[in-house]
């Protein structure tokens, strides 16, 4: 780790007044003053670890406030964390400041970060901070907790299985599109869930109890729901009509001209943040998730839409 | 983690055959298909966590060879887990491909990689990749084992106890130099040793078996023994006229109008990735270790040179 510069003692100092809190006590942070932390293991229990960066100008547009980038960066890793059904605990940053910053751009960016370490309760642990040319970058590792054996893995559904959704699907597309003035979004909410994600670390319990798979939905429903297909070896069915929708997203639906476009759209839209998983059948469906598709002997990806099939493309999504 | 994504095939195929190899066949990586790895827990032993970044134009020079940069970026991290006495074992690692790396230098950039995972026993367990604008950029997260409670701290060492560094010490400093065209350095053992770190994992065990503190000499051997120092609660009283040097440095030392500032210069140049550490003094110095100095009641940092104080200024080092 590279916190402390002996050579350069008030960035030292700014370190230490910012970061050193967001460590919240463990003590295997030595207070951000070693080369490394420790964590002992903990018997009966396995580390999920997990490491999503983001960059300035590809997952969040150039000239987002500090504090949302701090909080995105966090929270696309715990929807990980999440998804594997780990309890959060531990998280390391490396981030290169661009030039234009100041004092008070970092300040702000610190305070966003401590705010989420508080609310999801896990510490930073070390990291690395630089000043250099280029976009604001955010690279953050982050470790959590599952009983032995237990972590919820992409390849464990079974043909049969039904596909849940958590939440509802589309909005942060929706919201980019909202950010580039592509579309209104006069009350600001699809904006908002696309700069600051809702990791389901709530779900954690529930997905061990149910889920044969799981994935987060980053890359789009349709990419992420087949990359439990294709690691389970299996064939996925989806039928769009059923798609989770929010009510500002219901409400452009139907604005659409060609509503199967606009379904597709949501569907394959990423940012989502939400939880797609494989359960057994006979499960009974908990609250807040969506049967939107089942798992089949086979390979490869089939949508429906009103009862027909639909070309789906690659399924994926590119971040702005 | 983000590596496969299906809105690229292409991308996602080069991911796979670039970086599934180098997990080396851990089972928690899941050939990096899952969304996180998984690190079962390890009775008896404790997990030390380090995570560096590197940055072109910051810690290596522009244009730098693609596998030299993996190199370098996965070397500063072992030196670290190295100090700490730890075994490594595991990696994470994020990039952000610049715009000009073609596939060839992609390509180049994993091979680099691969040969450093074989060559010190360690696995790729996952991360991600995208392509941003900006300069190269590459966070490693590295893990390794200690016996537990036996990490060796900062903040471990007590009055009385010897300063030892390993190796020699200035190298890099003088290798950055001539990158830069500031000196020569004809058989180009000081630019080598500048841009491919040796990181000194071959010390960990004699290091948790003799050393009460230690860091690895990233800033200047100066700082970093100050480092110690500080976090131990002591003064540092280092003798620069026993600074180990190589053939070289030893050579363009004597060359120097000022001996003084030359041996300040070697003594507070940064990147030698040695170690720094703290041991009773009663210690049987092992081999390849010099006694440069010993740490005090007080606070502080004295640098004597022939046996008079001279003013070794903040200590340590700014990269490039």
């Amino acid at each position: 780790m590279r916190w402390p510069r002996m050579s350069e003692r008030d960035e030292f100092d700014e370190i230490a007044r910012l970061f050193r809190p967001l460590t919240r006590g463990a003590p295997g942070a030595f207070d951000l003053l070693d080369d490394a932390a420790v964590l002992p293991s903990r018997p009966g229990y396995d580390l999920v670890v997990t490491k999503d960066a983001v960059v300035e100008g590809v997952h969040f547009p150039e000239g987002e406030a500090p504090d949302m980038v701090a909080r995105k960066a966090l929270r696309v890793n715990l929807s990980d964390l999440a998804a594997k059904g780990a309890e959060p605990f531990a998280c390391f940053m490396a981030l290169a400041w661009p030039r234009r910053y100041e004092a008070r751009d970092r300040e702000r960016f610190a305070l966003g970060l401590a705010a989420d370490l508080e609310t999801y309760g896990l510490s930073l642990m070390g990291g690395d901070t630089v000043v250099a040319p280029g976009p604001l970058w955010v690279s953050i590792t982050a470790m959590g907790w599952v009983p032995e054996g237990r972590m919820i893995r992409r390849g464990g559904a079974r043909a049969g299985d039904l596909v849940l959704v958590s939440g509802s699907i589309g909005d942060a597309t929706l919201g980019l599109a909202a950010v580039k003035g592509e579309i209104k979004d006069p009350r600001g909410r699809l904006i908002f869930r696309y700069r600051l994600p809702d990791p389901r670390v709530d779900l954690r319990d529930e997905l061990r109890r149910i889920a044969t798979a799981a994935a987060d939905v980053s890359d789009g429903l349709v990419a992420d729901a087949g990359h439990i297909a294709e690691a389970s070896g299996l064939r996925l069915e989806l039928d769009l009509d059923a798609l989770p929708l929010s009510g500002p997203a219901a409400s452009w639906l139907e604005r659409q001209a060609d509503p199967k476009a606009g379904l597709l759209r949501l569907a394959t839209g990423g940012d989502d943040y939400e939880i797609v998983c494989a359960v057994p059948p006979g499960t009974q469906r908990p609250a807040g998730f969506t049967v939107v598709g089942r798992l089949v002997e086979g390979e490869g990806i089939a949508v429906r839409i009103g009862g027909q099939a639909v070309d789906a493309g690659p399924g994926g999504f590119r971040h702005l």
